[in-house]
């Protein structure tokens, strides 16, 4: 399946994206969205978060490095997406290393409504668990309950879900669709998985359906990750040739279907 | 014209830039300074703001992810730089997406005088509009008009004025200056005004004419955007060929000036 | 003298690194502990700092763009290291620029017993004096009292100290052991020193001897800088490449010990 025409929707329309992201990866997500077509916005004071999101097509809330004070940024935001009928996506990262993190997801998702919660195996295998338990980060859940992760935690949040791995799981809460694309070169430099919620959200801007599109997101995301990894698999130059294939997503995603093909 | 000695002033006595910029570009901003052979500073804490800007040959308040606190800061360090004569660079990012980047920016210019306003086209006819309205990040502004506004921003705010586009308006409040350098691929990645704010900065630290300084910046600048163009056009490649390219700063104008010399 | 056993010991159990590290290079420092095999987290709210440093094998603490908040934050994180006997490591960035970051090493060191005091000559000059006293980023200490300064800063604060420059002075308080390696280049680019901090952090984390782990990790980063700028001198490429050859450390040593074994 190809989705061609998600990707170029992107590109005839950028939309404007409220990226609330962690410090460690802001550039490089930035860079992602622009190369993809998307027009991030990373913007934190408490006093603009009405204005900026309700400019936008999608609001992206990432808790790598959260603080209360851009927790509480995020909790504005959150609801002016809400009151706006904008699509809203939840990074989870590391919500299994503190109680911290599962008290700031617990709080986002209590006072926002998510779109889409996208995360690793043990970030969303911790937020299925009832009651909060830490777990660490990696989670220790088996390969073959992550399908029934991904229903567990569409369900319980009311929500599209997405697990990253090798293979991802994503989830509306009654299916599971897998993806297996991507390559483990990937999971070598920082901010992969926090692009992807962005590239998730650039989808769910211009999409029509949500699941589609983050099924979408996920299949491009991960077919040019594994071109790229075809073409080189060290961190540095990986990162490069990364940003130069998003920027070539249309013509990679055409060239691959093709492939396919008879 | 020819802006050699200008860069070479830069290489032989590195001017120490405090550089107050935005969480997303930081990383490439400072990469930037050091290739062009500029020393640059990163410093947030209000405790500090007066004695690393009294050590600095310029100050760079860049708005880009802005707080009260951030602000805060920069307003100690530019109510600094005004003491010691210290040349101001201000790049008010985004200043038309929020009343608040509004209101910072109000503030930074009510209280500090600023050398240098420079930003793309919807920031700048934020500023010279009375009273502040909102109009989104691209201002609507008409290509025609863009020398109307930097000579309008010049003269309301008593400072030099720079608008970054396919063509560069640079204004004293007298005259504009058109400066036609750089290329479209620059704005493929995040963070290429902010350096130029920085790279404004460098050279303003180093000069002996303010106007000139801010013409030798976006000339140089832009040639060497120009001239990594012509090499690579995929974000990505260009992100670190730009890098690569401003360390060859002096070599590349002169290479420049004689192709173009009989 | 090869290090190989030690970089491989990283790599076959990658240490979870807690590096509260700068705001310029939190991205290149995170991808370079990916690329030498570390698993580093970056996290600064102070609700979890005691849970996320119990989890790590090192804790880094870089003063880049401390602010009183993150200072808090790096003192409770300094506390826990310090219960669990977890090693921590202390960059002082800068601290001749501000009474202020002064201040900010002398509360870490009135707190904090730290493992290993990293930086430029400058810095551990700082440090060194007796009583505080302002003198520049650089210091003005001579090239021959480098080995003094690294033995005065490991008596005075009952620690390791690194010096790093174009030879290295490391100390343990009783001797003094040179390395000389890296190259001039890697001063082009920011970030360089903060990632030996992170570097030294790994090694401490799964070395057996502390001294010996700060050598190697001297030893070995000096070597694949060298290496690097071999291959490359232009800071955006040598930013890539080094990247790509801390990827491939172990095979890089294993390299240059057969070259110089007969």
């Amino acid at each position: 399946m190809t989705f061609l025409t998600e990707v170029e929707r992107i590109q005839q329309s950028p939309p404007l994206l409220h990226n609330m992201t962690n410090q460690v990866v802001a550039n490089f997500v930035a860079n992602g969205l622009l190369a993809i077509g998307a027009s991030p916005i990373m913007a934190y004071a408490p006093e603009e978060m009405a204005e900026i999101t309700s400019q936008s097509g999608c609001l992206i809330l990432n808790i790598g490095t959260v603080t209360r004070e851009v927790l509480d940024s995020m909790l504005i935001a959150g609801k002016t997406a809400n009151d706006k009928k904008i699509p809203v996506v939840l990074d989870p990262v590391g919500v299994g290393a503190s109680r911290f993190r599962q008290e700031v997801v617990a709080e986002i998702l209590g006072t926002v409504k998510v779109t889409l919660i996208r995360g690793n195996s043990g970030e969303l295998a911790q937020l299925a668990a009832v009651p909060w338990q830490a777990q660490g980060v990696d989670g220790g859940v088996g390969q073959a309950s992550l399908r029934e992760v991904a229903l567990i935690v569409a369900q319980k949040y009311n929500c599209l879900s997405a697990i990253s791995g090798p293979t991802d799981y994503l989830s509306n809460g009654r299916e599971v669709v897998e993806v297996t694309a991507g390559s483990p070169v990937m999971t070598k430099i920082t901010g992969t998985g926090c692009l992807l919620s962005g590239v998730c959200g650039a989808f769910l801007a211009t999409g029509t359906d949500e699941f589609t599109s983050v099924i979408a997101a996920h299949t491009v995301y991960g077919q040019i990750g594994a071109y790229t990894a075809d073409q080189v698999t060290t961190p540095g130059s990986f990162h490069v040739q990364f940003l130069d294939n998003l920027s070539r997503a249309s013509t990679i995603v055409r060239e691959l279907s093709q492939e396919v093909s008879p």
